[in-house]
């Protein structure tokens, strides 16, 4: 077969090149290896039985309607339930801020629709989340980028990169992916200051917010912005931050349902661009999910990954300390205070790519950094994920990972 | 609350006006009245039991796979699924060529994406589905249409539209939503022949191709295509069609499943296209569908959905006989061979619009023609849904219906 048509049209995929993850995933997929490298939930965690049920309920009682086409927005039992969560986080709402998505990716690439016209410039963290940048980079978005450390992204030069000119910010304030830091409470206000200064909307994505092992819950920028003093203009609520968040950590990925929410200007527009997008996510995944959270379950199913997910997390910086070279030597880590991911940064002169083709012959993988930063650089730094394999897997697969960073570590002294 | 940078960033919503379809749909969601404005399949046909059923077993043989994030391709065994039953309507392919999607609908939003640079033309029929409208011209679309007669597409025309170069064609050759027409099979091979020679690809959009009621089935474009002698080069493919169609009208639309057959090479770039959409279509509901499916279900199923169909689509055509005007007061309408619609031409001094408001407050509605027209005209033209009412809703709509219609010619009448 050939089509030498699809070559000549779809200009658009020059942008694109398929993710160096997915590449990896495929070598990462023999049955053998220990795998850090996915941000998959951890599968024996799904409450099957629950959703059993659910299902069967659902089907009893409101089969027709679970199998038929339904709005834009979403279910509105459920639009009701989200309003209702996110109140308990100090979002005040109503079901008219709330729109559903098929998963938070969706989410990203509705705003890229909407908001981002060949060569605008979006802010992201140096590194930020993959998706994100396929999404927006689709759309022929350009990157304006901040570095960030162990407060999360760097506010003293966040000034500069606005007055570039970029469409939106785009932040991860909680247990970042990649790199598990999280913005501290003096950055975030600084942030939507700057925001409303600027005029340049937040789109603040956050997966994993329910997900905190330690430490004190940090309010988000949505609140933030709501309360800010300074932002407000003439009485009127300046309404500069989109949210986004997930059921795919706090429920089933597989269901891939998310949601906005923003001022109901942005949701209409969002449900305009949704329509031709996908007509509604799953109606039966929706009306599922409310079945299986209306009662109160996903609360007490939470509680149960973070205690889970927080030992695991625990075991790898544990393992990490005791397999890893002497810090003196250069290696260094996050230590998240959530989410999925932590973040090793190894010397200036070492390779993560290369060290992953060695990793994979111990049968251990991670994802090198390097495809996370938009801005250039990360060559020296690689993704752990901590939440999808058991507590003995992490023990034995950092192990086998500090072995092939000792050896790298050695070889370079000895040739010194 | 009030979103100045969103008015001033969202320039690309200014080419969307939320649906007309849609906004009608709201003012007939009174209880009492007799709808024929959706699309929707009739919900008394869903295989409730069969899908619990399957959601039981699924949950206990797959119950972690099917909760988790899964490849954007879609689930090995329904694509599988898709290609053997692909393969009894004389289209050989093998699972590489096939790419699962979130409805039809997110098939069109991909190929937009993929395939159209603002300003670039597709050539549709006029009038032609409104979704794919929606979905082009969120890329910046803009059309070239040719005519439908009662044989489809007036291929006469086609040679003309094509020479003014748009990036594809878009046609749905049986039952077309909204005119109800099917593009005869020497118009087929026309249009192939037409398709290879100015080089422009075919995007077949078959959503309604099991379900014909009458005459006997014609081979797809992307049938004749492959077959088409003139249509080798060099003893090779050319592979100028992309074929879709979906799971919504024969199992259940609330799962949004729908699926591409392409040559793969199409296929790999739709994946990417898809990633940062969302990732993949729900796993869940993927799953399911196999698992209702993969014993021959929906086939048998089918077999019934076109009996109820066949017979509401006769108790329409019938009651319009005894309803409507006498044909020479120039009310005339189609007779389809399959499909969920029915077109309805009015004489030229009416118009559609005004007669939706009078029909609504005789509590009967249905959907004016001029939204389906990209290429102008249609005010005096309705489609009427005849799946989802009962034998005695149609007969009783019909009748209001051609109370609302004879009311406005007689009126006319007396004053001329």
């Amino acid at each position: 077969m050939s089509t030498p048509w699809i070559d000549r049209y779809a200009q658009r995929t020059k942008r694109m090149t398929s993710s160096t993850i997915r590449e990896l995933l495929k070598l990462t997929a023999q049955p053998d290896i220990i795998s850090f490298a996915g941000g998959l939930p951890a599968p024996e965690l799904f409450p099957i039985d629950e959703i059993k049920e659910a299902a069967e309920t659902l089907l009893e009682q409101h089969g027709q309607q679970a199998l038929q086409y339904s709005t834009t927005e979403g279910y509105p039992p459920l639009r009701d339930m989200i309003v209702r969560h996110m109140a308990r986080y100090g979002i005040v709402v109503t079901i008219d801020d709330v729109l559903i998505t098929s998963g938070s990716q969706q989410a990203l690439d509705l705003i890229g629709k909407l908001l981002i016209n060949p060569g605008d410039r979006v802010l992201t963290e140096n590194p930020t989340y993959l998706g994100a940048l396929q999404a927006f980079t689709m759309y022929g978005a350009e990157y304006v980028t901040v570095p960030n450390d162990d407060e999360g992204v760097m506010v003293g030069k966040l000034d500069e990169a606005l007055r570039a000119g970029p469409k939106f910010m785009y932040l991860l304030p909680n247990f970042q992916n990649p790199s598990g830091v999280t913005i501290s409470a003096d950055r975030r206000n600084e942030i939507v200051k700057l925001s409303d200064h600027y005029g340049i909307p937040i789109i603040e994505d956050d997966p994993y917010g329910q997900l905190r092992y330690e430490g004190t819950h940090i309010k988000p920028l949505v609140v933030l912005d709501a309360e800010c003093l300074e932002c407000q203009h003439n009485g009127k609520y300046s309404g500069n931050v989109i949210y986004l968040s997930t059921f795919s950590k706090t429920l089933a990925p597989g269901l891939r349902l998310g949601w906005v929410v923003a001022p109901k200007e942005v949701i209409q527009r969002m449900v305009q661009a949704k329509q031709g997008t996908d007509l509604n996510s799953s109606t039966f995944d929706q009306m599922l999910a409310y079945e299986v959270g209306r009662g109160g379950f996903i609360d007490r199913h939470v509680q149960h990954i973070r205690e889970v997910y927080g030992r695991r997390r625990n075991v790898m910086l544990e393992a990490l300390e005791q397999a890893f070279p002497d810090p003196s030597l250069g290696v260094r880590w996050t230590r998240p205070q959530g989410g999925l991911f932590l973040w090793v940064m190894l010397p200036e002169w070492m390779d993560a790519a290369e060290l992953f083709v060695e990793a994979v012959k111990e049968k251990v993988a991670f994802v090198p950094g390097v495809s996370f930063h938009p801005g250039g650089g990360g060559h020296n730094t690689m993704r752990l994920n901590f939440s999808y394999e058991s507590d003995e897997g992490i023990k034995e697969g950092i192990a086998r990972l500090g072995r092939v960073v000792t050896r790298q570590i050695d070889v370079r002294r000895k040739t010194a």
